[in-house]
Order: structure tokens, then C-alpha cells, then sequence
């Protein structure tokens, strides 16, 4: 084992000093993954050089991503899309739309390549709602109607977001001539996908459930689930999607099935592993050498885009029950999160975005998450009034189903 | 992530193709460990060559050996060794002095080097209880004297077997003329090693506990399990002495407080994930061409030399109980596992022994946990008549507190 040295060195360091400043960002009330993140920028590569990560940790850090999206998959129940209903619909695909139209034209007027401009774009798209749970739980306000159609929608926005950068991300890797053909082609597939995994995955899973109890495997379950996982984030890559659009759907398939496999706290647990590789090697991947004036400038304009365009675009479906209830979803859905990251990183990887793009989505996301908890709190301060109100005869109210996105 | 297609794509057949051959041992009720090593003998690349492991699918499996021995320690309850007593002890002292000097003299007396033979033997000694243990649950026999004996030997044989590796290790891997007084100086580092961590390191994490509690982290006490292992892993590296084992003394740190943590059922599926990797990987590394009549021979010899000596070495504490006892406890001892491969692949890692010495300890522990079953059965067939008296009353026994070693 000796020449795993200094393998087992960054893996080490990496780990203590990832957790050490998401706990820091925890007791702060910010989201531990910003700390996990900023722990990458400082003592990596383009800081203080501590640690270059080696190939390896990358790749462990890749199947960090992997094991992200399934723990997010495994949260996302698609039965309930069904009860949300139509109006939690409506407020995901305004709030997808607005973003990316926002997000597409400015990129494209500040001169960046199209493809730059598409996967900037789809990666202001996906809320994280994550940060808005527990600021809506923290004040004990998740019963509400506005939460709900906000947690509703964060259902739709996970789907449609996972949906989007499969069609970007096999429109951008593709040749010219025939990009339109193949965006088809793409949309199709990943729409196709979609599809199979909602509807006809957890009939299939269900079906496994007697095939798995005569298994001789030692838990079983979580061994199938896992090599589900790995199967579908290999095929997504091989149809020329992103892998962890697969890694997200397997979690999907599985949802249903997560509580009485007792899977949620097991994944969780390689999750808790092997993310906080993940978020190191995305700030180790952040060159703060390119922080000028311009970037700055480009910077603050872009999260004021992200943050209008889903304050007016989840608004606006709600806007008929009065202004106040619009703000509420609009602002509930503002924070960004994993998912626009890793859309980041899938472009820088493919080599479709520069790092100046890169840096962009990071300080995007960051803003929203850091700025979104106060607003979130202040617009939602009539709803705290009459529920303390009521909060004597109800007690406790549901933990938020989104926990794994945004700590 | 498409950079990444060829290690997702080995990432998942790796994965799949060594659960399915662990099943299939399995259903043959065979040790899975033996089905997935022989996964990776039959797609690796001295076999099939489907699959020639990349570097970074090397290190995920150095890091489930990591994880593994973590488990091992985990399960390894210091507190137990003073109720099962003297007894358990000798058989263990004497379980691994008897096979260390068979192996070492036999791999001498066959020209190996001195180093080879040395790690060759050290590779003999440490019995994996896990097989043993389902046998005797199977037949209902756990709580009879014998099974008792064998259980707490296999804690001791743990422990020692630890230091004994941790030694060879140091004492292999230094220059020829100090190895005398690196050898004393090793033996002491590995001595104090396990001493500090089966009495001082116990009490620090049950002072932890309070701080833990306060920590914001989600799963503070998983996440300091986690920086612990990887922590003392290096820092065993570093010092000189293998990685796993200071994984090893941090599950043992971690052993008392594990269940009241529910440390145990998400460090295993950590174990679950990561395991394969390393199994099929020591396959992967085994050269089949070197197989020829002189090489079966001498790997003949070695089992019997593995079987006998353990068998007698156990045996001999306790032939003052009668011969039948005497056979029962030996005969419980006999199965090698995963920690005799370890020290092979240490030793094939660090340049010390030949492929050819690590396929002989490979064959060896194949051979002893394949022919013990059943010869267990036999041994303690007298007990199954009468325990089947008994049984009406009795109802249930405990489970295997082992079942992570060689399932």
C-alpha cells in the first residue's frame, strides 16, 4: 500500500478540510456545499497549491457526482407529481424558460460563443430547493400553499432540468452540419428517457421486489439499485448524454421503493463519502487568476439575471392569487444549486465553456444561494404571524423532502 | 463527463460482473469473496482482458481495502476480549506462531527470499471467522463452549495478526543494515499502535460524544468515523506500517459507539459499493500463466502446510479439554480471508514478493475457506445431536458477530 501514499494523503486532507469548512458554513447558516467548494478554491490548485489533485481524486470525485444526482433521484417521488398538480407544473416550465432565455441572450450579447451561451444558460435553469425547505421549515411554514406549490414545482424543475442538459449537452459535443437534426434526435432521447423512467421504471422495480428477497446477495436491494445507478450513468454517457442524468433517474425508479429497502440512509452515506470530494475538486477547478474588473461586472449581471428571471418567471404563473403569493414562489425558487454545477462542469470537461464561464455559474450559484434565505424569510413574515398562531394546535410540520440538494 | 466514459464503463461491468459471481459462490453457499476475485482472474487482463483496470479503478479499490478493514475493526469489540478470556488468547497466540514458522521455513527451504517467505507466511496467519461463524449459526452451535473459544480467538488473531503484518511490512521495506534495529523500532510503533487504540482511543471518542452532538454537520459522527479512518490509514502509512491498518484500529476506536451510531449499516454500505472493486482487482492481478505443475505443487503444500498448522496450532491451547475440542476449535480456525490477501497484495505492491508467491497465497486461502466448511460439520456433528435436544427449548441464536470476514 505504500505507493498509495500520496493518494491517501489528498484523500485525507481533502475530506477533513472539505467538511471542516461546510461546518463552518453550517453554524454561519450558510449551505455547507459553498464551504465545500470554497475549501477547493483555497488550498487548491489556483490557491494555495496545497493540494493538486491527482487524477485519481478526480475520479472519485466523478463518481461523487454520480452518487449526487442518484441521492437526489432517490428524493424526487414522481407519484408526487401527480398530487401537486398543475400549477406546480406551470411554475417549473416559466421558471425554466425565462432563466434560459435570459441567460442565452445575455451571454450571447457579451460575446460569448453559442454553445458558451447554452450551457450558461441551462445552468441558471435548475432551482435548489434544498435552502428554501428549511428556511420554510425553520419558520414552520411547509404546510402552506405557496410552499407547496413551490416544493411541487422543484419536483418538475429536477425532471425538466435533467431533460434540458441531455439535449444541451448532445447538441454542444456534435458537429456542426447536422445540429439540428441531432437536437432532435437528442431531445427525443432524453425526453425518452425521461418518460420510460417515470412512468415504467417503478413498475419494473416493483416487479424485481420477489426476485430480490430469494436473492443470496447480502442486501440485495441496495446492490441492484447501485448497479442500476452505474448501468444507467454509463448508457446516458453512451447516448451522448450527460452520465448523471442517468445516475438521477435510477435514483427515480427507485424513490418509491428508497424507505422500505431502507436505501435513503445507506446511499446517503457513500454520498456523504464521496461528495465532498466532488465539491473540492469543483473549487480546485475554479482559476481565481481570471477575477478582473470585467468578470466581476459579468458576474453580478448574470446573478441578477438568475435572480430576476426566476422571481418573474415562477411568478408569473401564480401571479392570478395576488402579487404577494407570486413573490413567495418566485422567491422560493431563486436559490441554484448542485445541478446548474455539475451542468458547469460537464461544459468545462467537454471543453464547450471556458474557465471564465465556469467561474461564472459558480459565483451565480453562489449568489442566489446566499442572498435567497433573508429575502425568502422577509417576503413569507405575514404567513410566520398567522401561523404562530395556529402553531400551538398543529406542533410539528413534515421535513423537507429535498434535503440532499443545497444543505 | 464523457472523459470520463471508459472508467464509468469500467466502473459498472467491474461492479456488476463481481456481484453476479459473488452470487452465483453464494447460491453455491461458497464464500461471495472467492466469486468476485474470481471475477476479476476471468475478464482481467491475465484472462479475458475485457477489463484491464485502469489507475484510478486501482485506487477505489485501495480504497475499499480501506473500507473493508474499517468494517473489520468496526465489528472488533475490544470490550470483548476481556470476557472470552485466557484461553481464546493462547489459541490465538498459538494459531499464528505454528503457521508462521511452517510457512516461513517451507517458502525458505523452497529458495524464495527471505522477504518473500517472510510475507508468504505472515499471509498464513490470520484467520477469517466469518465462515466458521455461518457454518456453526447454520447448525445452531454458536453458543457452545468451542464456537465461544473460536470467536475470541478470531478477535485476538485480528489484532495480532494487525501487528504482525504491521511489522513485516516495516521490517521488509527498509535498507539491510539496520533492519535489526528497524525491526525493534517497527514492533514497537505497531505494538503501541494497537495498545492506544484498543485502551485510550475507546474512551476519547466516548468523549467526543457531547461535542459531536452540538456539531452541525449532518451525520457528525459518521463524517468523523470517515476522517478517522483515512486519518489513521495514513498516518499507518506513514510510520511506516500498512494503510489498512490503521483503518483497521479506527473501526476498533469506533467499535463500542458504532451501534449507538448506527455507524455499522452505512459504513457497510459504503463496504458494499467499494469491496468489489478491490476483490476483482486482486484477481485482475493474478497471472494465471504462471500456473504450471511446480507452481501447483508448491501451492498444494502451502494449503496443507495452512491447514495443519492452524489446525494444531489452535488445537494445542485447549487439547486439555480432549482431543475433540481440541479439533472442533482448531478446525473453526483454519479459514483464511481477506486479511492474508491484503498482506500478499502489500507485499506485491511494495516489490517484495513475486507474482508467483502472491498467487500462492491467493490458491491458499481459496483452499483452506473451500475445504473448512465442511470439515467443520463433521467436527461438530456429536453437538448437532445434542443441541438438536436442546434447540426446542432454546429457540433463536445470536448472529455472527464476524459477517463481514469472508461472507
Amino acid at each position: 500500500m505504500h505507493s498509495a501514499d500520496p493518494f491517501l494523503f489528498q484523500l485525507f486532507l481533502i475530506f477533513v478540510w472539505a467538511k471542516l469548512c461546510g461546518e463552518v458554513f453550517e453554524r454561519l447558516r450558510l449551505p455547507a456545499v459553498l464551504g465545500e467548494i470554497l475549501a477547493g478554491i483555497i488550498i487548491g490548485p489556483y490557491g494555495a497549491r496545497l493540494v493538486v489533485p491527482s487524477d485519481s481524486i478526480y475520479a472519485v470525485a466523478g463518481i461523487g457526482a454520480i452518487f449526487l444526482l442518484f441521492t437526489v433521484g432517490l428524493e424526487t417521488r414522481p407519484k408526487d407529481l401527480i398530487q401537486v398538480g398543475q400549477m406546480s407544473l406551470y411554475v417549473a416550465l416559466a421558471g425554466i424558460t425565462v432563466p434560459f432565455i435570459f441567460g442565452f441572450s445575455y451571454m450571447l450579447m457579451a460575446r460569448h460563443t453559442p454553445a458558451e451561451a447554452t450551457f450558461v444558460a441551462a445552468a441558471m435553469v435548475a432551482t435548489s430547493v434544498g435552502i428554501t425547505a428549511r428556511v420554510l421549515d425553520d419558520l414552520h411554514l411547509l404546510q402552506t400553499r405557496p410552499a407547496r406549490i413551490i416544493l411541487g414545482a422543484a419536483v418538475f424543475d429536477d425532471i425538466l432540468g435533467m431533460i434540458l442538459l441531455g439535449v444541451v449537452v448532445g447538441l454542444v459535443t456534435t458537429a456542426g452540419a447536422s445540429k439540428w437534426v441531432q437536437l432532435v434526435v437528442t431531445a427525443v432521447e432524453a425526453v425518452g428517457f425521461a418518460l420510460v423512467m417515470i412512468f415504467y421504471a417503478p413498475r419494473v422495480v416493483r416487479r424485481m421486489e420477489p426476485g430480490l428477497e430469494r436473492m443470496s446477495t447480502r442486501d440485495a436491494p441496495l446492490v441492484i439499485a447501485l448497479a442500476i445507478c452505474l448501468g444507467l450513468s454509463f448508457a446516458a454517457a453512451k447516448i451522448g448524454i450527460s452520465a448523471i442524468i442517468g445516475a438521477f433517474f435510477a435514483g427515480l425508479a427507485f424513490a418509491e421503493y428508497s424507505p422500505r429497502w431502507n436505501l435513503g440512509p445507506r446511499v446517503f452515506a457513500i454520498n456523504e463519502f464521496l461528495a465532498p470530494f466532488f465539491f473540492f475538486s469543483m473549487g480546485a477547478r475554479l482559476n481565481i487568476g481570471i477575477f478582473d474588473r470585467r468578470f466581476v461586472i459579468s458576474a453580478i449581471v448574470i446573478s441578477i439575471l438568475a435572480f430576476v428571471s426566476k422571481l418573474v418567471g415562477c411568478g408569473l404563473p401564480v401571479l392570478n392569487q395576488g402579487w404577494r403569493t407570486a413573490a413567495k414562489v418566485g422567491m422560493g425558487m431563486v436559490p441554484r444549486g448542485e445541478v446548474g454545477l455539475i451542468v458547469a462542469l460537464a461544459g468545462l470537461q467537454a471543453g464547450v465553456i471556458s474557465e471564465r464561464a465556469y467561474a461564472l455559474v459558480i459565483f451565480m450559484t453562489g449568489a442566489t444561494t446566499l442572498v435567497a434565505p433573508s429575502l425568502i424569510k422577509m417576503v413569507f413574515r405575514e404567513d410566520v404571524r398567522t401561523a404562530a398562531a395556529l402553531a400551538t394546535a398543529d406542533g410539528e410540520s413534515e421535513p423537507p423532502p429535498q434535503s440532499a440538494q443545497m444543505r
